[in-house]
């Protein structure tokens, strides 16, 4: 059996379409203005650089702007914070995106927390995680709604499926286990400091890989019939999970590259054409 | 065996203790003026009624003081919001406890989250629950605070522990599993959607019963040597976990009663000493 594809590019190129005819419609309602999503880029990192390019591309491609803010390596957390104060009192900026990671000498979880919840489009504020959790309107943090995104385009059923996530972190792991949590999924949360991880994984009716190393989780872990997501991309294009040998064997997975990455940039726009749509209907 | 009974009761008399000496000093600080914590209790349940004045028999006891507040039954969510505001800007004021549940007209998650985050010593807004989860400074739920804390109390080792979570509620499962999750367990939550329960919970290093149905969790299903903390409490003493046939097998429980109610109570109280304190410091 060869297992299906969950292919973040169509997905994506079908929303696009969508998306192009929602940004047509509040121009016309706005005399001509568009939904802008500012894109902050601190330091010269330059897959950050890489991926903000790629974001405001995709804005370009349905007919959004973009604001593009860099700033220097040496940016200090009060600057950073000032203009990201400047954006949320900016009644034209629709959408704030602060390029993570920035530079160590910055407070990241200040500057995040201080994006205004209207505007926090890539679902990054500590206030929006809480709101998520408690299933209370708010943008998702973009990858895991991407992952929920193009779980549901493909109709993979969710309730009462186990799903084990590895990797915790702010903007992934732990959003995603409450986005799989509110729809009915039984969730595992896995770490560094989870013991028994490749048992805990053969329980997976669906597993998500988001730790950040090259092909940590073992196909050899992996039962048959299960829904792979890998969220991880490396040099030499590959993820978090061994997904070769698993393709003739799970029921679906997201290529490496071309499944998560795609949904990530394009749950970003999505978020802030809403977040355009209802600044529009207040 | 016998397991090691994680004793409420005597956790939170030695509590009282300290926070008795805290509030004193705080008393001298601030010439004679004590923390308070503010009750606030809508409609007629009599167990709701009951846990209000358990609370306020603690402050009593540490030497804080309590404003009770008694809303009817018909209360509005407008006039419940405008007695929460009150509170927030009276500066006399340092935590401010909403019994749940509320009746049924009233939204209970928008009069939780408008409590101000520095008030909220009972641990049940949004922003809470998101800073909490992140690792940010906060005040926890207040029951699954208490169930970390008595944990720690018994020096009951966490890092690398499967603990399974069974309940999702927005005070009790969820912020437990995040709480767990920070203490580098590898966390499962259950809930009513979940399939295969028993074997689930047959992995339980650490259990957590928050589902609120009398022992609906069977002793056959929890192995030798876990760690069985019981949140819930029904008529005739029973909890969500049928506690009996495992005093002598397991490695430690919460006895039902006198076990997580008591560390619940405590909690709250403990929260709003800090708040004072806190306040003070700055």
């Amino acid at each position: 059996m060869s297992a299906l594809i969950l292919d973040g590019k169509s997905v994506t190129k079908k929303s696009e379409e969508d998306l192009r005819s929602r940004v047509a419609r509040l121009k016309k309602l706005s005399n001509g203005a568009v939904p802008i999503l500012a894109t902050i880029l601190v330091g010269n990192d330059p897959s950050s650089a890489t991926y903000v390019k790629m974001k405001s591309n995709a804005c370009t491609r349905v007919g959004m702007d973009s604001l593009k803010i860099e700033m220097s390596e040496e940016t200090t957390t009060e600057e950073l914070l000032a203009e990201i104060a400047k954006l949320n009192a900016n009644p034209n900026i629709h959408g704030i995106l602060l390029q993570h990671p920035v530079p160590p000498q910055i407070n990241e979880r200040q500057c995040f927390d201080s994006i205004d919840l209207s505007k926090d489009v890539d679902g990054v504020t500590c206030w929006g995680f809480g709101r998520m959790a408690m299933n209370e309107t708010s943008y998702g943090s973009a990858t895991p709604k991407g992952i929920i995104r193009i779980l549901e385009a493909y109709d993979i059923p969710l309730e009462g499926k186990h799903a084990v996530v590895v990797g915790r972190s702010p903007i992934l792991g732990k959003p995603m286990a409450m986005m799989l949590l509110n729809k009915n999924c039984t969730v595992t949360i896995c770490h560094s400091k989870t013991v028994g991880l490749d048992k805990i994984i053969k329980n997976a009716d669906i597993i998500v890989g988001a730790v950040g190393k090259p092909e940590f989780i073992k196909a050899a872990w992996i039962k048959d019939d299960a829904v792979v997501i890998d969220a991880g991309y490396h040099e030499g294009g590959v993820g978090d999970i061994e997904l070769e040998p698993l393709m003739n064997r799970v029921k679906a997975y997201t290529p490496v590259p071309g499944g998560v990455g795609p949904m990530t940039i394009n749950t970003l726009i999505y978020q802030t054409v809403e977040a355009c749509e209802l600044k529009l209907e207040k």
